[in-house]
């Protein structure tokens, strides 16, 4: 590991006070907050101006696929920089070109064409102007358990209590369950039964919302933030042919599963199922600059072909983004950063969380695959009782901001969600890193342990 | 000038065979477009791959305020990526804290915390979201000739035929008229006239809608793509008045009037007026990283100092952008940009504008300050109809399109939106290339004669 640059409290004192002056922070209570003031960031690594350095297990937001200032992203942007920073979207220009052919050629089946975004949010907003167009239906129907971005129909088809002071905004939002069954919502024994119903459920949905309703089921691959659930074998497939059935537009949210995350350059590759339409932000080129994304089927471009799309925006493109991506790519290629998250997944990070899970009391499941892990923390493995309500604020969520708190004492930052933390780091996190985080959630579990009925 | 480089048609056919192969374009039926292939850019220019220079009247989509490839600004981007290229938005980061302080000391009365987002719509989204959390209400008042963006709350309360595909989205978007005295709503004989009628429009609108249902009005200071129409005198005060009277929030979008475009830092210095919510992104750092974002009043912030800001993005406040920001900004105080883009339009575009249309039938009127400018093409100047009709398409446009084309034809790059084109080059553009600019409308403007009623 390269050396810490000397402490300097007064420069992160300074970096702190500006930011409590004047920044306005995203979901958050802005005087209930005390933002880390952060120096500077290295691959897995970054550290604060007090001299404390964190291995990060959150990469981000799940973004930092290749970790923080790869030299060969950081060079790409630093050329693009100084060729052409920015162009305006209805041109042709080399990066964009270049980042949409590479996309294009990894995405899967036919999904060939490429609208760009400045983010995941955004994305999910188009694809959904896409089918509502493509299939001339207003509504959406999307996953209790979910998160979809911010803007208002991403929000509104998004689960999660972000949602609930949104609600207002969009109209044609519809929410049904899907398969969760350490959860299950249909009772189900085991996971053919869990997928079985899930179908069903989905199903009977379609049928009393109106199929010619309909233009939209929108699924994240995997959920994320709402838990890393990977879908039971069969689902993705049986949503697939429920959606041809009725004519309505399958779309696969790979904001945070796609580009490397679960050991694949898509989710969707495990479960050999291609929607209709791809969403995609984040690890395209590991955040380092702005960008998200469609990629559109033949069918749905077609629809656009002589009629015009009602959509866009001032950096569809952005140069120095997609030189980013493109990048990103080449160096995910080069590297095997898929194969190598895909390893790290099945030969550390899974072992290693199961092991945990044995020792610890707190740990109901263990979740995940790739670079992609949740723990779900209980206070009893019997009734599965979360740790902490859903949704828990202050005081009820002491348990886990207690974990938390113990986590970066030990040089972890995690990645924390209602009951659950997720191991989500870089995909390329070394086998020693992994273990350094296993062994920094060993001794942090210990603190969730003591507030489980095993205590 | 810099010399061009030597043309290379075959590197430019494979960027442009790759552009149609891989990217679905904004706004666009992607077969009926054909997206010219750009090599560079520098200052005021832009070029092709075949050896033709550009002088760009349109700043892009009106955002390289500071031109391409400002050697500063690119320095700056540089710098940062190989510093921290990429950090999450929960953190205090030295370019986010800086950049949230330079934009807060610039804009006017308490407007000192700043919301970071990626670009214009999901700045005006979270306006929003703030004002109905902050009221309790949900209807936004917006007006019928405006631009606003293009997620779902954004098109809503956009007043464009961009609009109208989009309109089953949001709930809440209230339509209303704006003064324009060149196509008066209210028949009114001057600008006083003009002025008081809109204001009894809105705040008879305002009483019918429920004042207690109106979250927001949210206007354009001096709407963009809407056709650059300064309001009168006293109009905006007069809004500020009725929003006060009745506890609405009023938002002013300066996504394109801002920073420096109208020869002042915020278009709204002209009328000193002081919003409760003010929206940027573009000229905030030349659109050289994607980044956008709303400067917030001390009494809305404080709404949000205890309970949770129910937005937020996974790059809200991304260090790349900021420091892109923080550079653009610095620049502009150094060249006094600002001093200049007013300047340019006292005394170069505004009377050679104004030369033009004395010139040329087909010129309606002029409009616009700093480097802001319209021109209302015309069949006939008494009747005023428009050169095509609103929302013309195929034959319909072909006068407009013609115009376009012989634009381009003297090496300028136009904007065209309707029956207007707009002179928005950077807010640093030279004497000589202005002149250049008017020269080369002068040339194009004379096919547009072709159509009035005198020829």
């Amino acid at each position: 590991m390269t050396p810490l640059p000397s402490p300097d409290p007064q420069a992160g004192a300074a970096v702190k006070a500006a930011d409590r002056a004047h920044v306005f922070h995203s979901w958050s209570a802005q005087e209930l907050i005390d933002p880390l003031a952060v120096a500077g960031a290295e691959g897995s690594y970054f550290w604060d101006y007090d001299g404390n350095r964190y291995l990060d297990f959150a990469s981000g937001l799940v973004f930092t696929n290749i970790g923080y200032q790869h030299p060969k992203v950081v060079a790409a942007i630093q050329e693009q920089a100084g060729h052409l920073a920015t162009f305006a979207p209805a041109f042709a220009v080399e990066a964009r070109s270049e980042a949409a052919r590479l996309i294009a050629e990894r995405t899967p089946g036919d999904l060939d064409k490429i609208f760009f975004t400045n983010g995941g949010a955004e994305a999910v907003e188009n694809a959904i102007r896409m089918a509502r167009v493509h299939t001339g239906r207003p509504k959406v129907l999307s996953a209790y358990r979910s998160y979809h971005g911010g803007t208002t129909t991403a929000i509104n088809v998004t689960g999660d209590p972000r949602r609930w002071a949104n609600d207002s905004g969009a109209a044609g939002a519809v929410h049904f369950w899907t398969p969760f069954l350490y959860r299950s919502p249909f009772y189900s024994a085991d996971e053919a039964e869990e997928c079985a119903r899930a179908l069903e459920h989905l199903e009977s949905t379609v049928r009393f919302e109106g199929p010619g309703t309909i233009a939209a089921v929108i699924l994240e691959t995997i959920p994320g933030t709402a838990g890393i659930m990977p879908p039971p074998p069969g689902y993705l497939a049986g949503v697939r042919e429920i959606c041809d059935r009725h004519g309505i537009v399958f779309i696969l949210d790979e904001v945070m599963a796609g580009f490397g995350r679960t050991g694949k350059w898509f989710a969707t590759e495990h479960f050999d199922v291609v929607p209709d339409l791809l969403t995609f932000a984040k690890g395209v080129n590991s955040g380092y600059v702005p960008l998200g994304g469609v990629a559109i089927s033949g069918a749905i471009a077609e629809t656009f072909a002589k009629r015009p799309f009602p959509g866009g925006l001032t950096y569809s493109g952005h140069p120095l983004a997609c030189a980013a991506a493109v990048a990103t790519i080449e160096v995910m290629a080069e590297e095997g950063t898929v194969e190598h998250a895909a390893r790290i997944g099945e030969s550390v990070l899974g072992p290693g969380l199961r092991e945990l899970a044995e020792r610890h009391p707190s740990v109901g499941e263990v979740r995940g695959m790739g670079a992609f892990w949740a723990l779900e923390l209980v206070r009893d493995r019997e009734t599965r009782e979360p740790l902490v309500p859903y949704n828990a604020k202050g005081e009820e969520n002491a348990p886990m901001a207690a974990f938390a708190a113990e986590c970066r004492k030990n040089g972890l930052w995690p990645f924390v969600n209602m009951n659950r933390t997720h191991a989500v780091p870089p995909c390329n996190v070394s086998e020693a890193e992994a273990e350094q985080g296993l062994a920094a959630l060993d001794a942090a579990l210990a603190t969730a342990d003591e507030h489980t009925t095993a205590a």
